[in-house]
């Protein structure tokens, strides 16, 4: 057995499991990340985000003085970006004295992003790049209720499709969704999304493979995204949307090169955590 | 903020919040036990369970050293027993120097209820007698895909209805199964259960106020009483039936007086966790 400190954080509560790991001691397989992720048998949390010195991952080649965060899902699988879950590493890291603010570097798989702990106790972070489909026509949706919808596509860094609906409570999420395969060969992150006002969205969210969720960030984005391009005249840029999820509420911004998000993020407990030497 | 320490276990993944509260100290109303079983926004967990010394339990009319094993649903009601959360309660005890074993008493809302650790690491817990409905064509009971059962009720001190099937997997408990109002006015726990051998059960559970879980205690003896009860010639006693939930598996014993629950009980983590004053 050992014994992992850890920390449990969440933005809009979409959680996560958090290690500090600065020279990459500890052996973080796929078994540990499932075991660490379970709900009932672990801690529980969507993913798991590990602090790591950039200069002990291969794939980074910039600063390897920055902190590196390697995200991963609750199945085990290494996974791109998060944006709820890049704003709990930025709280994380200012918090344990890890990292001074208000704003700081954090190297990702998508590249360096930029996060600032606002006078507010919210985190805004730079998201990078958002693209939409330009097919208005879009993508056919049919929700397990048999509602058919012609989703946006749109891409965050990871894939996502957009539908926008004029009733969210009474939605059919319990099962995934159907879509042509072909659409999206890699799997979907779906969007549901009614209008509230010009700029104010109400969202939920089917992740692939996961279900549905609190919260996805890099979801918020793609909706404020396909809410814009929408719009029969689209908004100038910049401009902000607010996004509310199940699990809270954030802000989008679309500038003319990529998008910022900006929302809560809390630590909830600090520990210590008994994992099996199998997995 | 007030920071708590806490501990995270699980029997057959039924997992619980524990806090050490010796003197009665701690306010856990039900803001902070709804907050603290949050798998999202707090630690998460089916239930807490708080130790707390019998003689501050008003109820609690026995000997007042005792530990009181102050169980609370993650709604923040407040629960009789818990034979999954009995174990978990135990070890932590254990571990935690805080009782001698291998055999120890335990306050309860049910009574004063034994434990043991066993040399394989399991731990062996009183449960009290259960009754059996003598109606033999029970109560009917319809899950979600349409399948009508003749549940058979039983008393474990909360209330359970159990229906043999032909097939577990593919049975529907997204959504509660339903059964006439009247034949179970404060609801039921509705087991499901498989016969894999003459004592060998398969059992899933929808659990009244929470949905299916991944293992329910004294569900499994409902279904141990409810095999035995169902047989054309009654088992003698004593008799012990293996039950395999989702989460893992027990043992139940049916003796002339009372049910005896065997099976793991694992600590995970230990902390600290935030609490908002305001729940």
């Amino acid at each position: 057995m050992r014994h992992w400190s850890f920390t449990k954080g969440h933005g809009t509560e979409n959680d996560f499991v958090l290690l500090l790991d600065r020279e990459s001691m500890l052996h973080v397989g796929p078994a540990e990340v499932r075991y660490l992720c379970d709900r009932r048998a672990g801690v529980g949390g969507d993913g798991l985000l590990r602090a790591v010195a950039a200069r002990h991952i291969a794939e980074w080649d910039g600063d390897g003085s920055l902190w590196f965060m390697d995200y991963r899902n609750a199945d085990g699988s290494v996974a791109e970006m998060c944006g709820n879950g890049l704003r709990v590493f930025a709280r994380f890291l200012l918090d344990s004295n890890l990292a001074s603010g208000p704003t700081l570097d954090i190297a990702t798989r998508t590249g360096l992003q930029q996060a600032t702990a606002l006078r507010d106790g919210r985190i805004r972070v730079s998201m990078g790049p958002v693209t939409v489909g330009a097919d208005a026509a879009g993508v056919p949706v049919t929700t397990a209720d048999g509602q058919r919808f012609a989703a946006r596509p749109a891409d965050v860094g990871n894939p996502h499709a957009v539908s926008f609906v004029d009733e969210l409570d009474t939605l059919d999420l319990h099962l995934s969704p159907s879509f042509p395969a072909d659409a999206f060969p890699d799997g979907v992150n779906l969007e549901f999304v009614r209008r509230l006002g010009p700029e104010h969205l109400a969202m939920r969210v089917h992740e692939r493979g996961v279900g549905e969720t609190r919260s996805c960030g890099t979801g918020t984005v793609a909706a404020a995204a396909a809410a814009r391009a929408q719009s029969a005249e689209a908004d100038p840029l910049p401009v902000t949307y607010r996004v509310d999820v199940p699990g809270g509420s954030v802000e989008v911004e679309l500038t003319d090169d990529q998008a910022y998000l900006t929302g809560p993020a809390v630590l909830v407990a600090t520990g210590q955590v008994t994992v099996p030497e199998e997995g």
